[in-house]
C-alpha cells in the first residue's frame, strides 16, 4: 500500500466537487445564452421534472444555492412576522446556523430531540400547554415546525411519524418544513418507508439538497401545494438568495432529475455508509447510534484514532468522559469502494 | 445571413455560463477532497494571488456567492446597528436590491446622483449639515458610503473623484465601500486612470466581482487592511452567505487571477463595447450617456427597435416623453466580435 | 415686567406635563387595583369613547407611549416582510426616528414633499411607473402610504386631497397610514374640513397622539374597520410597546374623551397660534409657510433673535443663506395668552 | 366583613398607580417648561442621585418606559449584530416577552434554571464547551449573560453566586446584564447579601424597576463604569424607547431616589409578603418554592380555591398532576396590612 493514497476523506459529504455529469453539462451549454434570475430553460425544465418527481403538478420550485440561506428565506419568508418556529433542540438551525434564524427576526423554540428526532407527542403537549396558559399572548407564537430527513444523526423519521407530526401541525395551524439539505441519502435508506410524493404530501414545504448530494451547489425548494409566499423572487432576493446565473442551479438539478441520477447516486453512498457500518461492526468498534443513512457514528479509543492519524480524515462528535471519541464518518455520491478498503486496511 | 444565428443577446453581463478556463479547471479539481467552508487549498491560492493583485500583503479576503448578498453581508457585518449607508439614489442598493440593507435594519440615505455617481461636495453638503443639525441624534447616523465602480449607467470615477470622497470619508468616520460587481469593466476602461491597488488604497472594502466577469458566480471580497469584523465566518454565515463547497468560489477566482485572465477577458468586453459604441454613433443612434464601460445606452426609435425584434435582444432602460427608448446593451467576456458584426447588419 | 416670567418656551409642543384634568383623574383612581396590559376598566371606557368619537362601534384601538415606537409597531405590524412604505422625503419616519423603520426592516421610499404634503398625482405617477417596470419584482415592494396630519411643516390635507390619495391606495393595494402626534391641532384648524369620523374612513389606520395634545404620553392607535393584526398583544409587545400598567395610558385617553376635552385643548392651542401668527404678521416678519395649525415658522433676522435671548426659546428649523433663520415657534394645550403677550413686547 | 372590601388582587405588583409622592411631585411641577427626551432638570436631578445611590459617579443613566423596551434595547445596544444572549430557560427574554430579542435579531440561549437562577459552573461548561468545538464559528456566539434579580420565582443571588458568574463572563469576554424589574424587592429581601452599590460593580448593565415599584412606568437603566453605547439617544430612539416627555421618568426617579422612597417601599413590600408567606405556613399551606421575596407561591386546593373566589385575585402558576395549583400571590409597594387579614380571614 502506497502513501500516494492518503489521506483519504470521511469529513463530510461535501469534499468533492460535483458528479462529472453535472460538469458535462455545465461545458455542452456553456455559450448558450438565456435570461437571469431563473428565467433560463434548464430551470424551467428542471421544474418540470421536480414537479413530475413529486407527483405535485402545481408545486412552487425555486432553487437557492446552500442550506443556511435557504432555512432563513424559507422559515423567514413563510412565518409572519411574531411568528416562532420549532425544532429539535439538535437541529440545524436551532444550534449549527450562526443564529440566522434568528437574524430574520424569529424565534427557534428547542423541544427535546431522540437520536435528532421530535416526537409527535411532545410536540403536542408543547403546543397545549402553551395554548392553555392564560398569558400565552405575550410568548413568541409557534407557527411552524422544522424537521430535518434524515437528522443530525443520521436517522429518519418513518411514514407514521411524519403523519403524525403533519396531524399535529394540522391541528395546531401550523406549518410543516422538512430540510432535506441529504434528502436523497434520507430517501434511499434501506429504513425509509416514504419516497417524494409521500413526503410531499405530508408537508407544506421541503428542500431538495443539491450540495451534499451531486451539486456543486444548490437546494431545490418545493411549496408542494403552489403555496409559495408572494411575490417570490422578490422576497428570495430580499434574503440574498436570487443567484444571477440561475441557470447554475437550473443545470444542475435538470441533470440530477434525469434519469433518475439523485437517486442512483444517493444509493451509492448508502451502499457505502452500510458496507462502513458492516466494517466498524467487524472491527468491534461501537456505534453511537445506528444510522441508517450515509452519516455513521463509530466511537474510537484513542489507540484507534492514533492508526487513522494523517491516513483518514473524518469528524470528531463528542468526547466521551471514559477518553474514547464519537466521531462521524461521512459517505458520499462520490465515495469509491477503495476507500472502504483503504480504511478497512488502516484499522 | 441564416436566422440560425438569432437571437443574439445584449440583454446583460450574465447570460452564458463561465469562461471556459474555469469549466476546464473545475473538471481537473473535480474530485479533489477538500475542507468546506474556504478552507480548501484553492481558495487559499485565490487569497494569496488576490493579495497580489491588489499589493496589500495583510488584507482579509472572503469569497460570496452573488452580488446582493455581498453587499447586504459586508454592510450589516461593518455597521453599527444604528449606522446607516449613504448611496445615490439610483445605487444598486438603493432601488434593485429589494430592499436587502433595510431587511438587514439598515437605512440607505439616498444623494443626487450624477450619471450614477456621487458628488464629493455634495456627500461632504450632506454630511457638514447632519452634525449640525441639533437633532441629529434622531436621525440614522451615517457610518458608510457605498459606491459602485463602474456605476449604473457605466460611468466610473476618476482617481481624483475618488481620493476626495475617500477624504471626505475619513474626515467623517464613515467606511467606503466600492461594489466592484463590474469592477474589471471599470478597470479595464480606456478612461480609468486607477489600477486594483490604488482602489484597494482608497477604499475600506470593496469587492471583484466574479458573476458578471466570467465566473459562474462569486464574488471576491476584500478588506485591503485586514479590517475585517470578526468573527467573520460566523458574520458570513448568519447572513446566509457561507457556501459550503467554498471550493466553487476558490477555483473560479484561482483561475481568474491566473496569467491575468480577469483582466484579459474584461478588456475584450470593453473593446467589444467601444466597437458598439461606435456603430451606434456611426448610424446616428444618439447615446443617453457616453459609457466607457461594458454597459451602452442607445436611444431607439420605434422604427429601429422594430428591426431588432426577434433577432437581437437588449433590456429597455426608460421610457422617454418622445416616444424614443433608452435601452441597454451590455458586452462581456464573452460576447463574440460575430455579435457586433450581426447586429451592424440588422440595424 | 420682571424676570421672573422668563425664560418662556415654544419650543415645542411638549414643554409642560399634562392636563390638570388628567393629573387629577390619575389621583383619584390611584389606588384602584387593576389587572396589567390594557385590560383595566379605563383602558376599555376609553376605547368606547373612542369608538363613538370616531363612528366606528367595530375598531380595534390599542394605546402605545410614543410616537417613534407607535410609527415602527403599526407599520411592521400590518406589512408583509418584504413591503416598503412611501412617505414625503421631509416625514418623521423618513427623517427624525433614527431609522427606527428600517430597523424593523422595511424601506421608507421618499416622495417629493410640496410644503410637508404629499401629492396623489405624484403618488400615482411612482405606482404607475413602479408596476409598470419590468424588474419591479427586483425592488422593495410599496404596500402603504404613510402621511402625517397635520405634517411636520403644520400643514393639513384637504377632505378632497385625502380622498384622492385614498383612492390611489385602494387601487394599488396599498395600506393608508396617518400619523396624528397632533392630530387635535390638525382637526381643530380654522382651514381643516374633516372630521374624526371622516379621517378614520378614509385611512386603514391612524393614531391620535396623545403626548403632544395634553397626555403626559401616549398615543391611541386605531384600525376602523376592525383590521388590527393579529393576535395584537403580541405583536405590540413584540416590539416593546405594550405597558403593563395599561391604566396610565387608559385614564388619560379617558380622561380627553370625556366632555370633548381633547378638542378643546386643540382648539385653545390653535387660537394662540393664531394670534402668534397674526403677531409676525403685524411685527412685518415673514413667515417661512402660511401654517395654518399650532406650529408658526417666522423668519427671523439675527437682530431679532438677539432680542429674544435668554428670554423666548424656540427652535431653530433653518439656516437661509442670507443670514436669516427660519425659526418654528409651537404653542399647545398649555401654552398662557401671557405668554403671546410677553413674547409681543420682547419683539 | 362587608363585600365592599372585596375583591383584593394579589395578582401581580402592577395593580395600583404610582406611590403618592411621585403623583403630588407630577402635579407641583406641571406647568414647569422642560426640554423633551431627557433633557429635563428633574431627570438630570435623578441622575445625580441614582449615581450616588451606586457609588459610580461616572455612570451612564437612562431611563426607559418599560421591560421588555429596556431588555429589547439594552441587548441589542450592546451585543455585535452576531451575539447571543445566554439566560436561564425560565427567564423573562427566553420566555415571556414575545421574541422581542430575537425581534432585534439576537438569539437567546437558554440554560438549565434552578428555582430560577443560573449556576456559574454549567455557565463554565456551556462556555468551555462552546469555544472547544471546532465548529464555535458556525453557531450563535455568545457575548452576553442576562440574569433577573430577583428570578421569576422570586429567588435571588448571593454575592458569592453573582462573583462566580461575574467571573465566569469577565474570562470569556461576555458582558454581564441585570433584569432588575423588581429590584428594589430583591436588595431588600432578608435574604439579600448585596446592595446597589456592589450589584454595579458586579455587572456590566443592569435596571432598577420602577414599574413594579411605585411608579406609573418607568426603569432606570445603568451602565456603571459609563460604558454605554454610544451615540445612546440614537440607540434607545431607534428602538422605540425614547421618551418625548422624559420629565415624566425624570420625576419618578428623582423622587423614588429622595429620602430613600424606592427602598422604604420595597422593604413595605417585602413586610408584608413575609406576612403572607407565614398565614399560608400557619395555614399548612405548602410553598412551591421558600421565596424571600415580594412575590409567594403556595399550592392550592380546589377547595382553598374555591374559597377565594370572587373575593381574593391571584395568578395561577402551573397545573400540578394531582389537581393542585401552583399559585402567585404577589404584594407591592400598595399593599394593605389589611389585604392581609382580609385574605386570612377568607382562607
Amino acid at each position: 500500500m502506497t502513501n500516494d493514497l492518503f489521506p483519504i476523506s470521511f469529513t463530510c459529504d461535501y469534499n468533492e466537487g460535483a458528479h462529472p455529469d453535472i460538469l458535462r453539462r455545465l461545458l455542452e451549454t456553456n455559450l448558450q445564452q438565456e435570461p437571469g434570475y431563473g428565467c433560463d430553460r434548464f430551470t424551467q425544465s428542471a421544474i418540470t421534472k421536480i414537479r413530475q418527481a413529486i407527483a405535485c403538478p402545481n408545486a412552487d420550485v425555486v432553487f437557492m444555492v446552500g442550506g443556511t440561506q435557504t432555512n432563513a428565506t424559507v422559515i423567514d419568508g413563510l412565518l409572519p412576522r411574531y411568528g416562532a418556529v420549532i425544532a429539535v433542540s439538535t437541529g440545524h438551525i436551532a444550534v449549527h446556523e450562526a443564529g440566522a434564524i434568528e437574524h430574520t427576526g424569529h424565534k427557534v423554540i428547542p423541544l427535546t430531540h431522540h437520536d435528532g428526532k421530535m416526537h409527535a407527542d411532545e410536540l403536542r403537549n408543547y403546543l397545549v400547554r402553551f395554548f392553555a396558559d392564560d398569558t400565552w399572548q405575550h410568548m413568541a407564537n409557534p407557527k411552524m415546525v422544522y424537521l430535518s430527513f434524515p437528522t443530525e444523526y443520521g436517522t429518519i423519521y418513518s411514514r407514521c411519524e411524519l403523519e403524525e407530526i403533519h396531524a399535529v401541525c394540522q391541528e395546531y395551524g401550523l406549518l410543516l418544513f422538512v430540510d432535506g439539505a441529504r434528502l436523497g441519502y434520507g430517501l434511499s435508506s434501506p429504513e425509509a418507508d416514504i419516497d417524494l410524493p409521500t413526503l410531499a404530501h405530508l408537508c407544506d414545504v421541503f428542500y431538495i439538497g443539491g450540495t451534499k448530494v451531486g451539486a456543486l451547489c444548490g437546494e431545490a425548494v418545493v411549496f408542494p401545494k403552489g403555496n409559495a409566499p408572494q411575490p417570490l423572487l422578490t422576497i428570495v432576493k430580499q434574503h440574498g438568495a436570487l443567484l444571477a446565473k440561475g441557470r447554475l442551479l437550473g443545470i444542475q438539478f435538470d441533470t440530477l432529475f434525469t434519469d433518475n441520477l439523485y437517486f442512483r447516486i444517493s444509493r451509492h453512498a448508502i451502499d457505502m455508509a452500510m458496507k462502513l457500518q458492516q466494517l466498524f461492526l467487524d472491527k468491534q468498534i461501537p456505534l453511537f447510534i445506528l444510522s441508517p443513512t450515509n452519516q455513521q457514528f463509530p466511537i474510537l479509543t484513542d489507540d484507534q484514532r492514533k492508526r487513522l492519524d494523517g491516513k483518514v480524515l473524518y469528524e470528531v462528535w463528542e468526547n466521551l468522559t471514559d477518553g474514547r471519541t464519537v466521531t462521524r464518518f461521512a459517505t458520499s455520491w462520490a465515495t469509491p469502494i477503495e476507500h472502504i478498503r483503504l480504511l478497512a486496511e488502516v484499522l
